[in-house]
């Protein structure tokens, strides 16, 4: 027998073996998962097997290393999330989301580091050698909202969309705060005095660290776009790419102390369009099923090293600390959401109803990224002391308001998130709506979102398509396809047949015809791929008819668009027709 | 800047990249792959970067470790052979492959060996130190043909199915017998005296380490298909099953010394079937998608690394002993080639041509396995002649027989691979002949491979399906659907019209009306996807046929089988009508 030959990868195998198997377990019995939240039952088998390991070496089972958390464990969730991210709903709120993030995670950290300097000015609860400058540090990694608990949590309670984006958004973007806080307050605990050029220049480094981690995603996001450009004869690598370099993202950010987790999700958001444009529809599949297997085994093994790790010796049990830390988390975040949300109410008219801002609060679990965090703080005597806080943070927020959340979304009666996706109708209102309101803006000069938007699209179509696609022209979509084919069949009848000649006879049997075929090719077609390809190709057409022919210019008279070849033929045979 | 950090992650990501570009780099023109194989363009490239990595540092480039190699990089490789291995021509030549890789590699091995004792004994060599123990080891390791090279050229030469699967089959198990053979002689040059015990354990070890393999493999390979019975709620974790439980088996099998590849190929041909059926179609084509993806990156980076660790200073270049290895290869392969296939050809009537006997023996390439394990050896004074022997054999076989295997192929018009698939007639008519065969074998009282092959498939329906599959009626072909689609719309007509009162009307009506219909509905199913399943079910229903009703019985005689409640209605309104 020859173990050591083999032991990493065996236990690693071994590790994610066990991850999934417990997934499977719990999803056998279909009544468990919809009444405890599957994070809480995998950090219970966590805690279920650090104890046979406690109890069988007798000594603390090993604890999650960070640096296999942050750079193997994190990344394909945020990458999902970056992937799979809603783009309209994230950019209609970006406004909220950036305020919760920054501000509201200035606030909390704050709010809590103070307020625990407080408590330990009490003599009884002997605290009073933990400095201010310490609970800031303590405040700093224990105030931020967890992507992976707030994932694994809102993904099945299912609220409205905007409600979603803002919590989930929120804990994606609080990292760059947190890092740069986090590192601040770090440096400070070393340095022997802290002068206010050191604090300027931490605020400073807030706008280098988030945008330093957007710069560096979008560059890997678009040579990435670019490299599919180029993989037609070899598909079966295309996939590989879109991991590579998202991944490249991550580290290169990290490497340069920016925000990893933005940089990825700037990355995939950023390179998403061209590469799904450019790569095979079977390589697609593969990305999309690779990435949520991956997250998803990511997400089950965080939860379970997190119950792991729980069991153990490195615990200071000071339960005034501690109870006062769950206390002021919960206080700092419901006020900073109330305040935030009053003044983000005030600017916006489709407010943040007060059901929704008590989901807001109540959604901002902790998670894996504290718990990592804080064993990555310097050894100093009271570590075990705030050890001990977050982990009981974690398991209050995810087990207690993990659990009791869905039956709060149910008894407030909170809007939820709609079940069938808008229909084709709906889908061309509201890009029509789009385009009223950048016309709107454009003539009234305010540069608002939709403004941007219109630019931002107009770019993309005049510059970075002609760069990073591999053909310019896109597939026609099935069902103008479809209707051309129609027009083709109908006017050869007419030509061949040459038998009807009245013009009123004609529409109808035209429509009747078309009605009669289309019904029978939507039954067979109408199924949810095709909906969402149709719905895309919608909005990229009904963008490029408003390019073709400006609504209004002040120098030339609205000119009839030339018709096609096609049309014209179609128009001679009917003419020769009739 | 913080490089340590992100350090392994971020060079494992950028050798990937590399060998994904250098991929893309080849494939760019469409006239270098044609000519020359990819395998010797990615040493190149290799070179290149070695020879660079050398001038910068001065020092030779790191060699590829052998762990890596054994661990990482071959297992992908393996998985993908032994998932797409065509299972029928792989075990209608199985006896024949077990005879040249384990009767051949054995034959090679102490030709080579004992020839270069001869050339050691020569005293203008200088060489005289060298002993027997030494060659024949080196005889082992230089011996067997790899998989990874010889995968690499005949992709690319598309020879006839049954050359191919002789070079591939042989190159694939002779691992049981190098692994046996390479630990034997290892173990030998330790040693102070050899007891003829030894040598007879030794013998008594091919057995173990091969069939240990296959059961090792078979057993993670139930255990698979078993597991994917209950991912129904959880589709996405599914494919990552698929390849934990091949790796854990390769793991397992290197673990307790048995041949990890035979292992990992049991696996992944004992779990096919059974996860195919199991799995939904998005996993199954991520689970193909994504072994050919990781296969193809390992064998890129394989030969890339090959090419880097070839620049250096550890070689000791005695040419007289380098190319007598070279000459000794070539000519003991091509002997033991001629001599097995004559005894082949003996017992088979479908015999293997001399052209054939030419290609086996000339695309018996080396590669990367040699490669790792001569730079496992132990430290001894002339392993640095055994590295350059070994470096120059891999170089002559991948570059000289691998560029010239293709112009050779074209010269002496081997037999190539059929371009299209065969037809459903084709594959009716031998399935047909395997029934045929298996009752006269029956008949004969003949045990032979069809015999067996029909008691391995009663096996499978009867116990293996019923444990290892979801659902155990397997879902009706196309073909089969529209064959009843069209016998019950036809029975309804006739019940409805019931004017159509001729018995000899009634057929030809029948049959103009189903070609109608299914030629045009063939036009629009009949694509490569379709065809497969197919012909799959056919084979499926075949079996099933026979088995439903027994051809010959001593007890009972033939009795109808009963007419499904379908067909008794179609009939009774069939009578009726009539």
């Amino acid at each position: 027998l020859d173990y050591q030959h083999v032991q990493v990868p065996f236990e690693i195998t071994l590790w994610i073996m066990l991850a999934s198997l417990a997934k499977i377990g719990f999803h056998l019995y279909n009544k468990l998962p919809s009444v405890v939240p599957e994070s809480c039952l995998l950090i219970f088998v966590g805690l279920i097997m650090g104890g046979i390991i406690y109890g069988l070496n007798d000594r603390s089972p090993p604890v999650m290393d960070s640096d296999i958390f942050f750079l193997y464990l994190l990344p394909p969730i945020v990458l999902d999330a970056g992937y799979f991210m809603p783009s309209r709903p994230f950019f209609e709120n970006i406004g909220t989301i950036l305020l919760y993030a920054v501000v509201g995670t200035i606030w909390n950290v704050f709010g809590i580091g103070f307020s625990l300097y407080g408590i330990c000015q009490v003599k009884a609860f002997r605290l009073q050698d933990v400095s201010l400058l310490h609970n800031l540090l303590f405040g700093s990694l224990i105030a931020a909202v967890d992507p992976v608990a707030v994932l694994a949590v809102f993904e099945e309670i299912h609220v409205n969309e905007k409600l979603h984006i803002l919590v989930f958004g929120e804990s994606l973007l609080n990292d760059a705060v947190t890092v740069v806080l986090y590192k601040l307050f770090r440096s400070f605990c070393e340095m022997p005095t802290i002068k206010s050029v050191d604090v300027f220049a931490g605020v400073g480094k807030f706008f280098v660290v988030g945008l330093g981690g957007v710069l560096v995603g979008l560059s890997f996001g678009f040579t990435a776009a670019f490299t599919t450009r180029f993989t037609k004869d070899i598909r079966v690598i295309e996939p590989l790419f879109v991991f590579l370099y998202s991944y490249l993202s991550y580290l290169t950010a990290e490497m340069f102390h920016l925000s990893g987790i933005v940089a990825i999700i700037s990355c995939a958001m950023g390179m998403k369009r061209y590469v799904e444009a450019n790569i095979s529809l079977k390589s697609h599949t593969t990305v999309k099923y690779f990435m949520k297997m991956w997250s998803s085994v990511s997400d089950t093994l965080i939860f379970i090293f997190l119950g792991v790790s729980t069991i153990g010796e490195n615990h200071e049990w000071n339960w005034p600390y501690i109870c006062f830390t769950v206390i002021f988390c919960l206080i700092w975040r419901a006020l900073g959401v109330l305040v935030l949300t009053f003044f983000v109410n005030r600017f916006h008219v489709n407010t943040i109803t007060s059901k929704d801002q008590f989901i807001i609060a109540y959604g901002g679990l902790r998670g894996a990224i504290c718990f990592s965090l804080v064993f990555l703080l310097p050894d100093f005597h009271r570590k075990k002391l705030f050890i001990a806080a977050t982990t009981v943070v974690i398991l209050f927020t995810v087990f207690i308001q993990g659990m009791t959340i869905r039956p709060l979304v149910d008894l407030l009666a909170v809007k939820r998130k709609r079940e069938s996706a808008p229909t084709v109708g709906e889908q061309i209102h509201i890009r029509f709506l789009d385009h009223l309101l950048a016309g709107i803006e454009d003539i009234s000069g305010h540069w608002g979102q939709y403004y941007w938007k219109d630019k931002l699209e107009y770019f993309n179509s005049k510059y970075l398509q002609k760069i990073l696609l591999r053909e310019y022209d896109q597939p026609k979509s099935s069902i103008v396809l479809l209707y051309e084919k129609l027009e083709r069949k109908h006017a050869i009848e007419l030509a061949q047949a040459g038998q009807l000649g009245h013009g009123q006879a004609h529409p109808s049997f035209l429509s009747s015809d078309r009605t009669v075929i289309t019904d029978q090719k939507l039954e067979d077609t109408l199924n949810p791929d095709v909906l969402d390809n149709m719905q895309e190709i919608l909005a990229r057409n009904l963008y490029r008819i408003r390019r073709t022919g400006p609504a209004y210019n002040r120098h030339t008279l609205p000119g009839d668009s030339e018709p096609t070849e096609q049309a014209k033929e179609i128009l001679i045979l009917r003419h020769k027709s009739l």
